[in-house]
């Protein structure tokens, strides 16, 4: 017997003959997702992630996660005894926190995720910045220690794993020419991983809706943005301050060519699905030129 | 600004949640298609399955049409001034008759079709069954004159043109050995393609909402049927005497291998969306086991 | 035992030592042959030129054949009580004559040449110029009905059905931009195909030996035709009138790269091999310099 | 203007006609010929065999050419003073007669046939039976000293000279497991070659026309043979003395599965185009069932 | 000017002479190298094996390293303040401990040596057992904690990565079929990493020089060693007990087909190429058959 | 048990170590090996150098041999009766001559050469220069009779044999473009062999420890030569006699593009693997520019 549904069988025949185009359109493309921080905490949200990035994939996206996870990153250096600041947002990072970063992002996060995909049957494989020097870079300001800014990416071990159907998970750390590692900014790394793709969508799930006209007013999301507006938004003031490196990542990405970025809540049941193959659309898109 | 849409985003993401692993189960996949008859003659209905078919074949099903046309030979041969008669249900073909019957199919509405998928910008191919020797078979009885059935069914063509991005567009005309013209009953043409396709799915385009338990209440549709109950229709006789003959070409689908036949009402706008990609299901399936 | 030949053995492998490097020069190469109107009624002469064709195309030469049909679309108008006129050699084509062009051409004439192909073991594959929108083109003069002129030649079927060994038989009917059917004159359509094609040579079998010098001296064919003597021929009134669009067919073609235009008699037994294979040479063949 | 012809256009139509089918069939064949000895010392004859062969590779049969050359050896042997002896037609080998065997055949006629080709625009090359360990033997008698027979035929350098549009041209010298010159009998040779090639055809290119049922009436050729009339006529006696080592290796390629063998007077001009293109056939022909 | 040699030239040419089959028949093999615990701490003797896996992936050998980090974990341990404790050679691995170990080797050992080869120009990536589900395993026994033995070894990523040119450096870190974390014993995982790959070498890289006849002389040596042997060995006690796990791994990576275990001293400089490319021979060499 | 060895394990790993990189260098491209004249005439030396390349091809360099062999010429001429005589180092080549050249070089010594390798288990295939039109040349001067220089070299015959792992030898014979054969100076036709393949080395083996700064000082060998150098030893008349064509072809093949130029004693044990794999260096390098 077949359940009752909440959709009547027509509207569903329409929002389907409504998706199916953007499937279409979408198959072989690629997306670059990063999630990560607080999104990742929350058992239920993450499963539905990664139950609609395995949707996508199933349907010929080829879908790249890249992940931070300061709060992970929190937890071993307050057992380590490691004394923690933050300078403009950043993490300085000694030596002895860099090892802790690296443990907490490569070992540990890295593959949670992973194993998170395989047990809902999807293939995935985690890598560092570090593999196949993924994510070379330098350090930004020797007073933040070991963060890092990304210099080269170099794509060869992403683009094996997706061409094998594979969905790439990759944390953000790297090295150095020297080999030294190096702690980046997950956002800026996702953005050099998109661009070096040449990725046609570049999605940053939050723990927000998208962006707000008003930092204040939780009800002034705005819906498409232009890169215009973003540069005027960060001029004025008008961010979110917790907004600002993901703003200044998605404008790289949208000047380096990708076609889109989205933000999104991450804890949004099914954001990504509405976002890509309905006419809805929730969070923000920013595009390069007003349309 | 965006639209407002008569679903709410969280359930259409639940349609497309559920539609997804369809529509990757399906990819690569041969339905063919019977639509014919009446179901043809309605501008808008035509374009909306033509519409349909085109977002089938968008997300990689294989998509075979096959038609037959009633309608259109029976209003050529009046205006030829051929008397027509018809036996169990079959047109009684004489020499002149079988000769209108090759241009109304062959000539009219199969072109009309392919132009018809043209005109929404896809790429479709008509062929007889003169073509390459697609369909050849042998007189049934000498007194229904050249009325046939196929003993023979080369798909080269058809491959060909799947392979190639096209839609095949099958009118129900072939020809015996010796390369004299024959009409066979569309359905059962149909049938004959799908098996030699190896089609997953065989698709009954109708003017009905599927098979009637009870023929003369049209609130009694089967949603799902076996071989064993349909077989059991036949005997018992309850089935509708118009629809014997397609029931006889889904079972010998059935019988042959193919997985699904679906009877479908053509004028039902999207029935093809909703049967294939939502759990609603409408119209009635028949698979060879009870499921 | 060996049946006794008219040819000696020693002027026989003369015959075939001058034949051989035709053959490899032919291999892989395109030819368009326009047959049609009153060349297909007589059987034994069809089927002699059905066998040639097959043929050149045991050689590797891929065949490609476009046909009208005059005499079939006269008889289906008069026998429908449609009155018919031509102005300047046009057939005035209105709606009703368009379906009765169509269903004689698609319908009858190209579906019983593709099955005389198959009576010989031969494969062939009919085709509309509506098929695939293999002939696009326009209203020439609205006081001509449908008469079309094609302004765009999608040879992707033809190619396809070439690659597959199948030998493409064209019906020359169209449709314009809004899908609505156009007559076509079989002559310049074969031309626009040869041309779309890059054939190597355009080959025009009517049932006279070639183009005259002298249109009312049956001697008079001309062996050897440039483009310049062929446009003084048209501008002196030297050329038959029934001729004139053959010449300008072939002159278009020639002009837009073709190598090699031939006017051969289709009623001469093996006429194409003769003039294809030996030095022999018998009908006309015009080419753009003088050689 | 167009040269008259000997042949009627009609006549020769015919000829074609009847020569192309055989012309498909034979594509991507493999013709193994036997050439030698006195047939190739006439010039204007081995250039007409050079031509006949080419034209043949032209229409897509893979020729390969296996020479003997007694003349040479005769007078290479007499400049350097060796005395020469028979048993039962096989040249005593010693190791001086080798020396001269090989550099005769190998150094000299080998490259002669090599550059006949080349010289009418032909691709061929020279091989003795030593390279690539082609033909690997055992001597048959030591009392004929280093005469010897073929136990192992490796014929990847033929494949490969094929496979790139050579004509590969072997002369009939091979060695021993321990790397010592043999001197082969050609025929024998070239039947080893056809049946590791798996031909089609052996050709026997002789100075004789084909096989005679008394050998000494030049009238009584032999049109077609079977396997068992030509063991016959070795047993009888009724074969000519100098003909039965040529009949034994054709009579091996027969039961090792080549599908004729054609004995053929390499003097004839186009004895090859006759025999292989036209019913007439001249020379004789060798079957493995009566046919 | 070129350097003077300790070798004279003509030594140097045998031992080329002598290596070079060597180099022609490992090209396309796979080797598996266990590399790990103490023999990883020395910069300078890392950095040689690292120079030696780089000459041997440079002729062709498919180079995998599988490591472990006992003495990373144990670091690490202390710092947390997680009390260790082992049960038969085994580290008791609670929650705790299996994170620390998870975060020691996938985290930091793991990238430490990828980052190793990149700094001499090679190309790695590292892995865990839980990418790709690599190494699915399950407890061994419940008062051990998370320490595993793997039940299945999935290595297309690592073909993946072997087909495309990098040296997969995998941790021995796996997961359940729950997708919790297991801590394999190294030699164990390798074993199976070298099974599962169908390898023809699996090298166990220790700070000793192979298997000792008498545990107490580091001069007994056994340079070649039979698998009956070394089960002797095992039974009568005769091994070295931390060698125990050791031999363990190696007897089943022969009796599943693997060709040769060798055991080196990772110490020692290009102890891996002496071992592959001279008949010297130092280490251990264990052989299914007595050779 | 395994062989005492001369060199000390870690030594020859060294020299392994220096050698692999070169390995790695060398595979893919191609060298052409002069060797020739009384180089060959002593079994274990050229057993030697047989096995030396067959080492060189096992590791995948493309090796051409290109011979000469001027001491069997002078033999076979002698046995002839032909009076032979020298101008400025050319054999005056009349017709009988010509005849005994090609008879020598491509009759025995070529045949003789592959059988050598054939012997070792290789695979080896001779050509001459009239095979395929590989060498063709014209006549230097009427007055040395048919000494002639190569003016085209077609390679296609050579590259096959390459790609299909077969060393090809070369007999230093060729045509002219009327196919009459010419007999070329070794070294030259060697140098056009390595210029027409874009070889990265041309290697010529003579009996000497390459190129001698004071042709009376067997001590005095010049380890590496620039072009410029080498062209003031041939103006300063410092250049053996016997040394002038051969480093004129030297100069040739690099003005022309091949990379290094090798004069190596043939008859030095192991001189190839020496020169090539080590850094010790035997004979002299000619390179274009000073290093």
């Amino acid at each position: 017997m077949k359940p009752e549904k909440l959709v009547a069988p027509e509207a569903a025949a329409q929002v389907i003959a409504e998706a199916l185009p953007y499937i279409q359109e979408f198959a072989g493309l690629t997306f670059v997702i990063k999630y990560g921080g607080s999104a990742m905490d929350h058992g239920a949200e993450f499963r539905t992630v990664v139950a609609n990035l395995l949707l996508l994939q199933s349907v010929g996206i080829r879908v790249v996660l890249v992940h931070g996870g300061g709060p992970e990153i929190s937890r071993l250096t307050a057992r380590l005894g490691l004394p923690q600041s933050t300078v403009q947002g950043l993490r300085v990072t000694d030596e002895d926190t860099m090892e802790a970063v690296e443990m907490a992002l490569s070992g540990k996060s890295n593959k949670a995720i992973v194993s998170g995909f395989s047990q809902q049957g999807g293939k995935a494989v985690g890598f560092s910045g570090r593999d196949g020097r993924m994510l070379v870079g330098e350090v930004i300001d020797p007073a933040l220690g070991r963060v890092g800014q990304v210099t080269e990416a170099n794509m060869e071990l992403v683009e094996i794993a997706l061409d094998n159907g594979f969905i790439p998970v990759i944390a953000s750390v790297g090295e150095d020419e020297q080999g030294q590692p190096l702690n980046f900014n997950a956002d800026s790394a996702a953005s050099s991983v998109a661009i070096a793709l040449r990725a046609s969508k570049f999605i940053i799930l939050t723990d927000t809706n998208g962006v707000r006209a008003d930092k204040s007013d939780p009800n002034s999301t705005i819906s498409e943005l232009t890169l215009a507006a973003l540069y005027q938004m960060l001029e004025s003031g008008a961010a979110d301050q917790g907004m600002v490196p993901k703003l200044l990542a998605a404008a790289d990405a949208i000047e380096a060519g990708v076609d889109r970025v989205h933000f999104l809540n991450g804890k949004q049941p099914n954001a990504l699905l509405i976002e890509l193959f309905t006419e809805a659309g929730i969070g923000t898109m920013l595009s390069g030129d007003s349309s």
